[in-house]
């Protein structure tokens, strides 16, 4: 494959299907981006239209119903196609995408309760009924802790923050402490939206990503059923293993910034339109380098789309295979994110002063762009870190959920 | 002077009297700073304390009335002080700044009905009864034009953009384009606000610098009295003169984003504050790069207001002159953009997510330091464009106002 | 695949086989490369030994007797391998691969004398026998050029600069200018090395690449034989099909510039080897951002690399399929070229005052890397004129040898 | 001042005088410089000559003979100067005339004896009869220390490292481990070159700068006179007062990289001459670029300079004194490494090809310039340690001898 086809054309004909379902929705998104990021409203029938057509289940098992994409290249594709008509809508579909693929591995990997509470999930997002939030970073002030209560059954309390989707969610997959023989484990549970004392807090103000749904959940002595626990694992267990999974949950974002990068450079590109004249000599060489970069971040955000994908067959060591999966990723992360920001930049300077309006499409992309440095699993400074300790083969614990539950702890 | 002064401790005596005049406004200034930034208000009382203070007379000379402040490093620190509690407020305030500035110049050296038209204004503005602002830049569909009716007499009709501070104005003195002899030339004249045909349209809804009040000014046939006049040149005249006069009214400026690259600094070094642990190595190289950089825009903007300054004694040709000072001001304004973008970015990166909401004052900063690409008199191609032209010694129309001119009517 | 085998793991069995074959030399070049750099010595024995192995026709087809690899990809892989031990070999090297690469494409679709002078190149490359110079760029104040002596026998005069791999070339490929029916032509000729008249001139005294044996040639009435032309093309044709072949025969360079980086990334990394203590922050994120930059650097080349991979069968317009080659080569290109240029830089940073001795590795690789910008077809300045022009879809000459030769005679 | 003149205008008289008995002598530098380089010789003729004309006293005080350039601004314009014409023998220079700034200071403030010392020192300076290295940085393989011999009289051993100027020099200024009262202190001794057991190994073979004579210099059992002692200080002090004379020492550098710069710029400016027609858009922007760059540097250095230059009165606290100088120092230090570097590396693009041969001064100048990030007394990462814990307010131990010598002894 040549880039021009990288993270733009999908490679298997279940990539190709999803494109072309996606096609009919994009004008309608696209016309009312500015208005959602204006009122940081949830495009919520954007949603609906999606659920109707079986995109909400787009990475779901044919054989559970769903539309069976599971190349990662193909999913960022389609994330990419959406996020250049409005980003903020592409991260929140995300968030429904990634969910499918990683609980298709717990179907298929999984104890037989987990499989079990897997297929029933991914059939009810085939279908359009279930659209299911993760909800890992925990609020400053509040550790999510599930815990016994005096009956013994399960309650969890605390809050969740940068729960995008929020709005439409049917599910939310929590990560929580607990206590399992008396050491510290990180156990994720799944809640329906409807279960006492969990509320979900509309408050969501971002600098860009403002149509995401990207709200606080909070959770009050909420009842767990037994069969709700998707997974457990200690906290400090330096397993990266757990790497695998967490490059699968978020590497088809970069997806999302190649599609703003694409759309910054048609802004501008289309500035010097035929008839417009030539553009002056600055001008003519960002256009050249933002040509350059975004092929760069394309074939880049491809190799590590392609790094990521594993057919699951489990033969090598499982932490050298999380590692395998994310230190691709986080260079590509790093490079997407530096790139990207450069090509909206550049962009805006081509356009001029007419990009410096809030309701221009590049000012809302310059909003957007940045939130590329803040998607998980790692901030820049943490991806630094990490990769750092890659290249000098130092030991460290890259679990950044467990990472955290450790400081939480001291 | 070390740069730990530069755009910061004021040079002279009337600099320091400034900036002891500025700080009990800037508690409120900065509290405020939020909600006007949400709501594209204007800060209207801000602008009254100042005139009470006198602070709307502070360039005007003592003689007149004022404060008497002449020296730009010192009207630059005053913009800083201002800029890193709210860079709006200090964009707007700069337009009365400037104005006072080159008017002082006209009532030095125009023709005598040019100093009284300049006098009387010098001391309204030093009384806090006159705001006056620029009107340059011709609404792509609308040429500004001034000609003479049936009558003979003078009429203005057309639309500016971008006039900063236009709530509270009193005055616009406005660049239009006329025919002397049959020659196309540039008019320069004064309109009071409540000229009849003038309109402030409030309609300013920008990327940043939200709180600037930065307005289209709409001209119906607005009568313009012979006195009015504040000069005129021929269009296409490749006078570089007039460089030293837009230099003059724009260099200042750079002490803006030298105040926001401040806040940004002190915001990212804050994270880090006694007792909050050590930064990860990243954040640490960011710290030290952002404070290298800090102190580079500082040195280059001290360097090129101090080029800016000039006696005024006039023995040097006018062109060369006026090269010799936009030339440093186009170095460090290439220097201050660039370098204040990076210092707000990597300040955003060392504060992590929280600073992506959009009411952390970094996410303001983000905003409003993208503008300083746009401001007089060139854009960055623009700049480009004159640089590489005065390296290689070839001639150019520099008269950006003229040479826009030329290309509406052709 | 992945990245981690971007231009490092070959994708076919040929260019595995040439990776092997590669692999016993690799310690006597890099043992030597000091010696050579410092001598400018050209590594005489490493092209007879490749010669033995059959090396010197890796891209020659199996058929006729060469290795078969085919795979632009592998080539760049073996490029890379040799140019980590020493660049100015594997930059030598290149010119006979890159021979063996076209000559192909004129043994499958040329006329037939075409063909049979193609093919008895290839023949020879792959026996050892043959050591094939492209001589492209006219010295600055010669224009080579062919005519017909009063006897009307072909006669080429002139003097050619920049010929890689010279000291043991057999033939050599040369560009001249020419007429045809009046018209200003450029003719392609191929002139043995025993020629009279031809003179290697061995002066090469480069800032890097000193092995690389990088001379210029000289020719004085030099008799050309009938059945020596391998090609004739109109100047100023505007020709975009002649793209191919320009892409075909510089692509693979790129792998030479990812080795480079290796090499340059390898030794950083050694400086903080097990037991050597923790870098400081500002190593740590240099070190990171290395990682980073050669992934993207591997990841980009290897896409337009694939890009570039074409089967020949000629279907679509064949200008666009051209542009269709170059424009990912040209993106790939200033991004290799600036990520090589930063990861050695940074590199020496790491490893400090060291790698600031002449004799140094790292020394080298920064002298070495410094090449990449003047590499064919395009340096930066045309290269971004190249990629303006496509991005905004205008028409410009694109040939960069007719281009010049437009300019010669002007 | 402009910067326009900064660090290029000498700012008093004797500065002016400076550059006035400078002049003759840059034709001949420059003319030299690339023989100079090739054959990594040192400028013995310069040096004579500069002796013979007084500059080898220019810092001297005029009460003792010499020119009496104090101010730092002034010191770096000479430097400069010279640059431009070979940074190599700039450099070498600037080992003299630190040296007479520095013992200016202990002439002035020392104790009886080391006043002394300075006087004999720099009235043999100012006649043209002393030469003076410093020798601070230890072979890797070499702690040099002072001890008493069995008859009590001092003696030094080791082995020093990068000692510039040293093929001429008449006396070598060294840092030395030393006991007293059983702790580990640092003592810096002067030796005469004659002084039996110390060798000259003219062994420099560097990257760039390889006409600055710098050499290793071997010590083996020297006898040290009791009045040879310049300081003492412990080890692991804490001591932030050294980092004043520790930035006097250092902070002229800055007009070498100003002087490379400059002379870049006018190398890749003069490629486009009147007559040889319009720059490509890619090189009028690189253009501008290195015009906005050159003027930042040199302002920022300028400000380091002006920052650093320090009556000596001695009102304030020492240690904070020692940080108000090489703070800024290290910040500009940063800044025009990487502005430098990159003026050098765009002139190169412009220049094209022709810049990539070993004697064009522009490949000297690629390799010159990467001199400036090895300078005393903070590499990259120690400048990033330094001004981050700055920046944070964290204690540290500045002192770079002191803290070498703390690893040292672990």
């Amino acid at each position: 494959m040549s880039t021009e086809h990288a993270v733009r054309v999908p490679r298997t004909k279940e990539g190709r299907a999803l494109l072309d379902l996606i096609e009919p929705h994009l004008a309608r998104i696209r016309a009312e981006a500015r208005e959602h990021d204006e009122r940081s409203a949830f495009p919520v029938e954007t949603f609906a239209a999606f659920a109707k057509d079986g995109l909400m289940g787009a990475t779901v098992p044919a054989e559970l119903g769903g539309l069976g994409v599971t190349r990662l290249h193909d999913v960022a594709a389609g994330l990419a196609a959406v996020a250049a008509a409005d980003a903020a809508t592409a991260l929140a579909w995300h968030v429904q995408l990634s969910r499918g693929l990683t609980l298709t591995w717990e179907w298929r990997h999984g104890e037989p309760p987990v499989r079990r509470l897997a297929e029933s999930l991914l059939r009810a997002m085939a279908g359009g009924e279930a659209a299911i939030c993760g909800a890992v970073k925990d609020h400053p002030r509040s550790v999510t802790t599930l815990s016994r209560d005096a009956a013994g059954r399960w309650a969890l309390s605390g809050r969740k923050m940068l729960v995008s989707m929020a709005p439409v969610a049917t599910h939310f997959v929590v990560h929580a402490q607990t206590r399992v023989d008396g050491e510290p484990a990180l156990t994720v549970v799944v809640l329906p939206r409807d279960t006492p004392g969990l509320a979900v807090l509309e408050d969501w103000n971002g600098l860009g990503m403002r149509a995401s749904g990207t709200c606080d959940v909070a959770f009050g002595d909420c009842p767990v059923a037994e069969d709700a626990i998707l997974s457990r694992r200690p906290v400090g267990g330096h397993n990266d293993a757990v790497l695998a999974g967490q490059t699968v949950s978020s590497v088809t974002m970069l997806g999302i910034y190649c599609g703003i990068a694409q759309e910054a450079r048609d802004i501008a590109v289309g500035r010097f339109a035929a008839g417009s004249g030539e553009p002056p000599a600055a001008a003519a060489t960002l256009l050249a380098e933002i040509e350059a970069r975004l092929y760069a971040m394309r074939a880049t955000a491809g190799a590590a789309l392609t790094a990521a994908q594993d057919d699951g067959t489990g033969e090598s060591d499982p932490a050298e295979r999380g590692r395998r999966m994310m230190t691709p990723f986080q260079c590509a992360k790093m490079t997407v994110n530096q790139l990207s920001l450069g090509i909206v930049n550049d962009s805006v300077t081509i356009v001029g002063g007419a990009a410096y309006t809030a309701t221009h499409p590049l000012a809302r992309l310059v909003r957007d762009v940045r939130a590329g440095w803040f998607m998980q699993p790692y901030s820049y400074p943490d991806g630094v870190s990490y990769l750092t300790a890659q290249a000098l083969q130092r030991r460290r614990d890259n679990d950044y959920v467990s990472a955290r539950a450790v400081t939480d702890q001291t």
